[in-house]
């Protein structure tokens, strides 16, 4: 995951335009069922319309000497977003209304973008600004807005049902590591998992799209199907770093999808971040919106705005590590063995089992069985086996990982002391 | 509002008697819709009977000198309220059996009432009770209790609506301030207020009754009536004073007066002082009655009971003020208008609306709304108008006080974003 | 009690055998009605299986000189439960294997049983296990597996209803006090007293069975009438010691039981230990099982496992008392009290009543009266009284006993202001 993030990441994107398209091409070589879908410019989606595709092929500033002194070769978070074309001679003064730079954080390039608007602007580190002299500065972008698409991917791993578990994650991110380059490539990642298992309970789509727009596109185009299909799914964002996990909820925040990413999280690191759907900022704000309603929630690291690096170019490849995407890897994937596990069990025997008879339980006096130990999880989780609670319900009472009672159900499964009531 | 304090303090006021109507008729001067009902003695209401009328001219204690050392003229405190007639000559120790002070107040002058039973008594204060010397004392209380009235002030400004929110308070407390003047000036005022609207959604009602006994008589009179139509409302006591706010819940505790009267606290005076149901002591007693069930709570200053100078001559003019009435008065005015406002709102459009394009927010990054930003109060409030809560549950789901959201519902309903589900 | 339980401590008793049908019969010479079982070996309940009866007339450890170094005679821990027959000479180091000691508890013989495994083996003091110095030991153990019977007492004793109250307890374990021979004579007196009652409202039924077996044979004869007509219920166990109250709940844990255990405890000692479910030891494990469901839970004086004595040759008679007895009766007798009596009142008057006039109150004004006086109490009592909620819920609501507000309820009905409006 961490090579293909530092493949990804001198690509320009943006919104639209052909950065997007060179990292879906990337992302189609790793799942060659991807889809690439193109929305042309003037698509109306809900309140939102597809903008003209933005085409950058230069800019850069130079002083009196001719040299460049900020130059968009050089990152490109130096140009604002949908920055419009420019070719003048201005003072300084008149240069600083068009910069953008951090004083708090003078070694970082801000990420700064104008969608809606025609203006453009520079961003450069505050120390590289307050160094600049008076005098004359020639300013060049060259850059168009033009009748165009804005892409995203999409791929779907068929299960046995038509129910679907849902990844999003967005590709419209600059030269930026934890948000966002964690998020593609741990779906990626996830989605050759999933494809590898040998059979699937569920289908899941995963979509790679632009933030805010690429998900308002893609619901607008598919709300029937996934409001009828949908039974779980995550917003997969700044999943890269090694420094926190944390939990973002669904609106309604007891979906299964927010249910096994607490389970999961609090048996990972009781210390994990739990945030409250007031401070979300991402495309669960589309996928939980009132009337589309997705049980659509997020398992982070560092969560986006939390760090302080967060939406400059501090944000870069030495941010994330190997193991810190391969933290959020398992702990997605541990989410979606509980989706695709739970269920109600419910007990065939009255009263106890005779738990050591059916070779479930070490002969010794239960009472000996002391809390925590695996003789008394088996008898605790028997006790809730009655028909009315889910395998993540009992793991919760107990105390005990989901995964850890997984394989004592199927054994009483097999053994007959148990049946599943219901699947969820 | 002060000033018609003062003007009523003076007045002897009792359970019945010339006082209640003086103070009615001032009232009815402030607003001149008011009815004053009149009850006959021997009216029976539930489980009580109005009494006898008491009437009372002169009372004073004289010294062996023939000096006025206690005269009711003085202060209307100094007679147990009720008493019966007296006029004898007694030693210092007999006297002593009828006067009630306070050893922990020395300066205040107690009040004390015995309205079924037939007693005198003198109330003063300890310091003077304390100096008296051995001797003799001409006692004389001049006065009647006759077959008379209870009487009660009554307004109804009619609403849209035939639905009615209730406002109670009592006029039945001798020369006393926060406990009880405070309660008749601010109805006053509000009664006053409301009617200068322009439009009212519901019908308003306010009564000035003697407390407890005028509830009761209240209620059973119109029982059939306020079941059917009272959909909010509030006891109107100890609003006077500028030391604190305070609530006291109606028995259900979760009707909109009381939700609209917690919101409006939290946002007022994070510190208030919220009271259980068992810390009652209003006529919150009666028309929350298991059977009556009315949602009648309380907003308060500084609560009856929890003030030393509760129940004395201490409580006089300078422990209210004209900042201490008119905090209530605007809490109060901030309570009827959610109570007027509250409805539930839901969303016309699919996943967020770019609402920089309606005007309702200014074109930046939506990421950069930080937490308690209009913008972002407004992302917040449409991400939970989905047609189950109402505006006053979205407003304590986002932390922000109703009376800031009301003009972006307004606005939203105007720009076709919103449409109003139910009215509450 | 105490008398009781010195009278049985020397007994043998097992899961089956003399020693459990000797104590049987002292019971039924306290409770003539008790009814006392025989469940053949073999007999099947459930997933379980009544085993051979243990039969042991002698056992104990020789050393080189002839000296019984360990006898049964001396304390009937000795052996470990259900041990096979064995009578050899053997090597310090082979005995070692099959004994058993507590190196944190050096004076204390630990109790230990091996039901379902043919082994034999002794227990003794670790100090006295440490001295055993090297040479060979003669072992014995006269003891004999044979088809028998499982015995266990049952007492039924009848009310009004045919629904039942259920107080079970366990008389298997041998020679130790807390654990177990106080909750026998617990239960013994609890029976005398209530069928002392003048009448009764329920049923009451007593159940004196082997822990764990007993109780799961005792359900698998009864499951039909015990799902239909048990509405509460106890296991009754560690109820002798004087150092704490605790309460262990049924698996719903919001059955009267529950809630009447903890209103007691609460009013009893308001720092009783609360244990979960997970904490759970003793035969609410079977009773409480899915598909059993009955709503017994625990009153304890210190719960099994949490004292330093437990399971061993300390918990004797030093370790309980008189006092501790009595205060375990006296609470499950006002635990009864409220199960008994619990109903749900509703006012029969509108607004307050005029408590004074009806005697229930001294008259003085009703705002004097102090949260918690009983004036108070009654006011509180009736403003709840409104046919939705029971006396237990009013009396935690308000925060007085039940056995407080029972006479006023009574003395209410009397003077008709008050009805009842369910049976519970």
């Amino acid at each position: 995951m961490y090579k293909w993030a530092s493949d990804l990441f001198p690509i320009n994107r943006s919104l639209t335009g052909a950065g997007v398209r060179e990292s879906l091409a990337y992302i189609k070589k790793l799942l060659p069922e991807l889809t690439v879908h193109a929305v042309p410019t003037g698509y109306q989606a809900f309140d939102w319309e597809v903008p003209e595709e933005w085409v950058i092929n230069e800019a850069y500033i130079e002083n009196q000497r001719g040299e460049r002194i900020v130059d968009f070769k050089n990152n490109n978070l130096h140009v604002v977003g949908y920055s419009s074309a420019v070719d003048a001679i201005m003072s300084r003064s008149e240069l600083d209304t068009h910069l953008h730079s951090l004083p708090d954080k003078p070694d970082a390039i801000p990420y700064v973008t104008a969608y809606y608007k025609r203006k453009w602007g520079f961003c450069l580190t505050h120390k590289q600004r307050s160094a600049l002299p008076e005098g004359n500065y020639h300013v060049v972008i060259q850059s168009q807005h033009i009748r165009g698409f804005m892409n995203y991917g999409e791929i779907v791993i068929p299960g046995e049902s038509s129910q679907e578990v849902l990844f999003s994650t967005y590709i419209c991110h600059p030269s930026m590591a934890n948000n966002e380059l964690s998020g593609p490539v741990v779906c990626a990642a996830l989605a050759k998992y999933i494809g590898s298992l040998p059979k699937r309970k569920y289908t899941y789509r995963f979509v790679f799209v632009p933030e805010t727009l690429g998900s308002i596109v893609f619901i607008s185009k598919n709300i029937e199907h996934l409001k009828k299909w949908v039974v779980a799914g995550y917003n997969v964002s700044c999943v890269g770093d090694n420094r926190a996990y944390s939990y973002l909820p669904s609106r309604h925040g007891d979906t299964i999808s927010d249910r096994a990413a607490l389970h999961v999280l609090k048996h990972t690191d009781p210390e994990f971040d739990r945030y409250t759907w007031l401070e979300r900022g991402s495309d669960e704000r589309q996928y939980c919106s009132p009337g589309v309603d997705l049980p659509i929630a997020s398992i982070m690291r560092t969560k986006y705005g939390k760090f302080p690096e967060y939406h400059t170019s501090l944000d870069n490849l030495s941010l994330i590590s190997p193991d810190g995407l391969q933290g959020a890897f398992d702990v997605y994937c541990k989410a979606i063995e509980i989706i695709e596990n739970n269920c109600v069990p419910k007990t065939k025997i009255m009263c106890e089992p005779r738990f050591s008879k059916h070779g479930l339980y070490s002969e010794k006096n239960t009472k000996g069985a002391v809390f925590g130990s695996p003789e008394r999880n088996i008898m605790n989780m028997f006790s809730y086996c009655d028909g009315t609670k889910s395998l993540l319900d009992i793991a919760n009472l107990i105390q005990v990982p989901f995964h850890n009672l997984l394989p004592v159900l199927r054994q009483s499964i097999e053994l007959d002391l148990l049946e599943i009531q219901d699947q969820l």
